[in-house]
């Protein structure tokens, strides 16, 4: 039988909920895109009584709320208990948006493994993970060139008015850095993306990896703001921050795309270095070790009794892999090539 | 066991391709981020013999090249062997790129379902899917305000030198059309992204979504490129509007999101159109029913005898959905709110 991949995995996800919960599987309006057939089969397959009670879940609220839920004859009057949902949230909350049934695009209803719903709508629990903790922190690449004693004296130098900004305030340098860290995966992405549309060439994988550094590091942001909220000067400083990066960046991936990755390996070095130092106040308690957000413990799959140091070491991890990346794509630069001559690593962070 | 999700992924991919195939598991260098335990305990349940053999791939060629296998012992020389494989690769081609160990960024190798090495770096098996076929073509939202009607005449006044240019040549204009299709995903996505990072806020899955429709986008283009070859003064045409339609699609989502998103609509009507007008073409003989290229067949999951008129097909259908997402998010903004107020639609393409 015909079904969507994306099907397939929502699929799976119910299944592994277990067998209770298999009646929390969302009916979608008829002009959905997503195969119908899959659902109404599992539907079957559940054992579920009854030909044709469904749950029409409504979500409209961002993340961290619940969808109204609405039992409905399958013939029966979708719209009307819509409607009925639309106004019982409304009554609770006055910031919703309603679904536009019309365009078949609502959101399934996820539930994690213990049954509760998925909270998130920035990631699904199939693009979570557990980080490699084994990854060596200590791996450095010695500048060799020209270019590479360019990347790496920059970063050095822009290390001095950071220290001195933020001192020892390891959590507000964390939050408003990965406001920076999340820049270069982007603006890399996007210009692979635009060389291959107007190339009319294969890409290898890079503007995936890239695009997935600049999710990755987002939701180090994410998890982050959580713990620290930025004051109105430091949003002001890092509105002021991408403006200048962005651009920065954007100009020096389009000359030198070797120099533009060797930069963020040796970032990511430093970065590496600041969570290290992090993780030392936080034993020595200088920095209290607070319970981990449930962004957090959802993203990387940690125990819910999981604290701040759990987060840190996660996050400290992926960012050794993303200098292993940025320094793997600048020495497929420095040999002459060009990213798409080697395949992307990818189904990492 | 701790495993990172993109290695059960694998492992399921793997282990979907049945028993005689289990021994083609990759084995990483040490410094890999994947998990390794995964691998083992695979390699161990799969009742492969012997204690310590393990295949080592080195995957050295962009999309459709197979990788160098060595077999090595478990704490042997894998070195020696990675040296061995590239003479030999390079003895094969001259244009090879040596991947670095060192950072240990390998690629794994993936098989498909029938054991054959899975020959393409910009997606993975998991990433296809069947398109939904049952979608409705025929949807169209109605101007209805001042900027609705700027959407939909600027798109049709952008209709006439399309089709004086094209003529009936829609396998061309399918082509050099699919480069600019690719260009608002990646610009809306982007700059969500950023919005999300100045300003401390979840995204909805927003970026996600139109990042997805835009290498949805981009890999149109890949299977279109493999059927009809652009000359030198398409290549040219293709540079000047990318460079006009990037920036001005960028100003224009800075400005007006609902806008934007609302012309991004009806160009997918249009497109729509076009595409249905191709398969007239084919079914009157018109143009050539060719096969179907192998990117095509595994992106979409379409049967090894598929024709270019189930790629016209399956490319019609995604077309259709992005028209529903983007109408979708100018009708979110259209309500005075922001996407990140609506959860996005995912996994669908």
């Amino acid at each position: 039988m015909n079904r969507a991949v994306a099907a397939r995995s929502l699929v799976r996800c119910l299944i592994r909920n277990g067998g209770g919960n298999r009646h929390q599987i969302l009916w979608y309006s008829s002009s959905s895109s997503l195969a119908r057939p899959s659902v109404t089969e599992l539907w079957r397959q559940s054992g579920a009584s009854g030909g044709g009670v469904v749950q029409h879940w409504v979500r409209t609220m961002s993340s961290g709320a619940a969808g109204a839920a609405v039992k409905e004859k399958e013939n029966g009057t979708v719209e009307k208990a819509l409607q009925e949902a639309k106004e019982k949230k409304e009554k609770e909350s006055g910031s919703q948006v309603e679904v536009s049934s019309y365009w078949g695009v609502t959101r399934p209803k996820i539930t994690k493994e213990d049954g509760t719903e998925w909270p998130w709508n920035c990631f699904m629990p199939w693009e979570t993970y557990r980080a490699d903790l084994s990854i060596d922190l200590k791996k450095h690449h010695v500048p060799k060139t020209f270019a590479d004693k360019v990347a790496y004296r920059t970063v050095k130098l822009l290390r001095i008015p950071t220290d001195i900004f933020f001192q020892r305030r390891y959590g507000c340098r964390a939050m408003m850095l990965e406001t920076v860290a999340a820049v270069p995966g982007m603006v890399g992405g996007m210009l692979l993306h635009l060389r291959s549309l107007r190339k009319f060439e294969q890409s290898g994988g890079w503007i995936k990896a890239l695009l997935e550094e600049a999710e990755n590091e987002r939701m180090h942001l994410m998890t982050m703001v959580e713990l620290v909220k930025p004051k109105w000067y430091e949003r002001l400083l890092v509105l002021a921050v991408q403006g200048v990066f962005f651009n920065a960046y954007f100009v020096l991936y389009l000359l030198s795309p070797k120099l533009a990755h060797r930069v963020v390996g040796y970032l990511e070095e430093e970065a590496i270095h600041s969570y290290t130092e992090y993780l030392k106040d936080i034993d020595s308690g200088a920095i209290e070790n607070a319970p981990a957000p449930a962004i957090a413990i959802d993203y990387w799959r940690l125990p819910k009794d999981a604290t701040l140091k759990d987060v840190i070491t996660v996050i400290r991890a992926d960012e050794a892999h993303h200098r292993d990346v940025n320094h793997f794509a600048s020495d497929i630069h420095f040999q002459g090539k060009e990213l798409k001559e080697s395949p992307a690593p990818l189904g990492y962070h």
